[in-house]
């Protein structure tokens, strides 16, 4: 789950809803397993009925995009996947790097599709000197006072925090001493950073209370149909 | 970043909208960070400052709580923590399972935050039989084929997929099989499920690619200004 914090005012592209880029986001995923399995043509119907919303929604969300669908033929797979990818990566490859070599850090410096997608990972940082001498494909584990001088030789644009909540802040601090124009926060907590900094949070707890909060009210409204139905058989 | 699937209707308890549970999931961390660092009262301000939104919304938010400020004085901490733990764990602690021993299953199966949170991990699936004799903190990792019959066996309540995308459907249907109410999917790809199961998905690279939109933006804006600066420098 990612909250967004940022305080945009108007540039040149158009400025797409939080909800709008998520759902770009599924499209692009989509979309990359049609191109994977040669599928050549996608309807708007096919789309809506895999992201479970709307046909309505599909056509408003690709308007801002200029691709053309045709009537009873769907759009083009390869034209509407290069405009998608064009509104997120549109001065790719981005240069990332990750603070916090624990569980979290580890899983995100090998999850390999990233680089797929158009990011770099340029470098790691811990506190613990024993991962000093440690590498994930040819990418070394720096000490975190290396943090600024790394980031701008690194040319690194966003700032990967899987550190505990508890040295976050000085985390981030490091990093916009390195010039890091976005950071991405996985630990659970809130932080400050300068407001020409985007920070978006990503709490791992939020996925689970997300359904149990989901499945506590399907419960609550399965309770009250039996409650109704036992009540319509005593009557 | 998490987009959820769920066909509601109205049940007995209040429906929040996606975007008040992300700010509750929020003040859930805030206020257990408070309470750890023996904080007693909080205002209505400074939960604002910190989730960066209008005091006004944290006000709104709290009104299905049923929990009372005082002016001046702001919230009990405990209190407010215990409502909003209400709101997701009416029923806790919640079962789960994680599909998938790789990166992020293992990342997912050592995060011991889920159990603070009222979260027990009751099984681990992979398909390599290597894994087969490990476990984490005494939870087993079983085969996939064992998916159905484990999940009832432990009540397992949310189903995690941790798997590659070209599996992740399959993995699902055992999920579907073993009556579990809610799936947590990591697989970068749609799934079809009947619609008494409630679908989280949480594709890691969305985080990456807001944050690359969002600094893309941000360097229109800029070079916007840029070019606007040398059109009145040069005249």
């Amino acid at each position: 789950m990612t909250d967004v914090q940022s305080n945009h005012e108007s540039g040149k592209a158009p400025l797409l809803s939080e909800a709008t880029l998520f759902r770009m986001s599924r499209y692009l995923n989509v979309l990359e397993e049609f191109m994977q399995g040669g599928v050549e043509r996608v309807s708007t119907r096919k789309l809506a009925d895999l992201l479970n919303v709307n046909p309505a929604v599909v056509k408003q969300d690709f308007l801002p995009l200029n691709v053309r669908g045709q009537t009873g033929v769907g759009y083009a797979v390869p034209e509407l996947l290069t405009a998608i990818r064009e509104v997120f990566l549109a001065r790719s490859p981005f240069h990332f790097a990750i603070v916090g070599f624990g569980n979290i850090g580890q899983a995100l410096a090998n999850y390999i599709s990233f680089e797929r997608q158009g990011f770099k990972l340029r470098a790691i940082f811990d506190i613990n000197p024993k991962l000093h001498n440690y590498s994930v494909r040819g990418v070394p584990v720096f000490d975190i006072d290396k943090i600024p001088i790394m980031c701008r030789e690194c040319c690194v644009e966003i700032g990967v925090i899987c550190t505990p909540a508890s040295t976050a802040q000085e985390i981030a601090n490091l990093l916009v001493a390195g010039d890091v124009r976005g950071i991405w926060n996985f630990a659970p907590t809130e932080l400050i950073v300068p407001s020409e900094v985007i920070l978006v949070h990503e709490h791992l707890t939020r996925g689970l209370l997300t359904l149990s909060y989901h499945i506590g009210q399907r419960h609550d409204m399965e309770r009250t149909c039996q409650e109704y139905s036992s009540l319509s058989e005593n009557k």
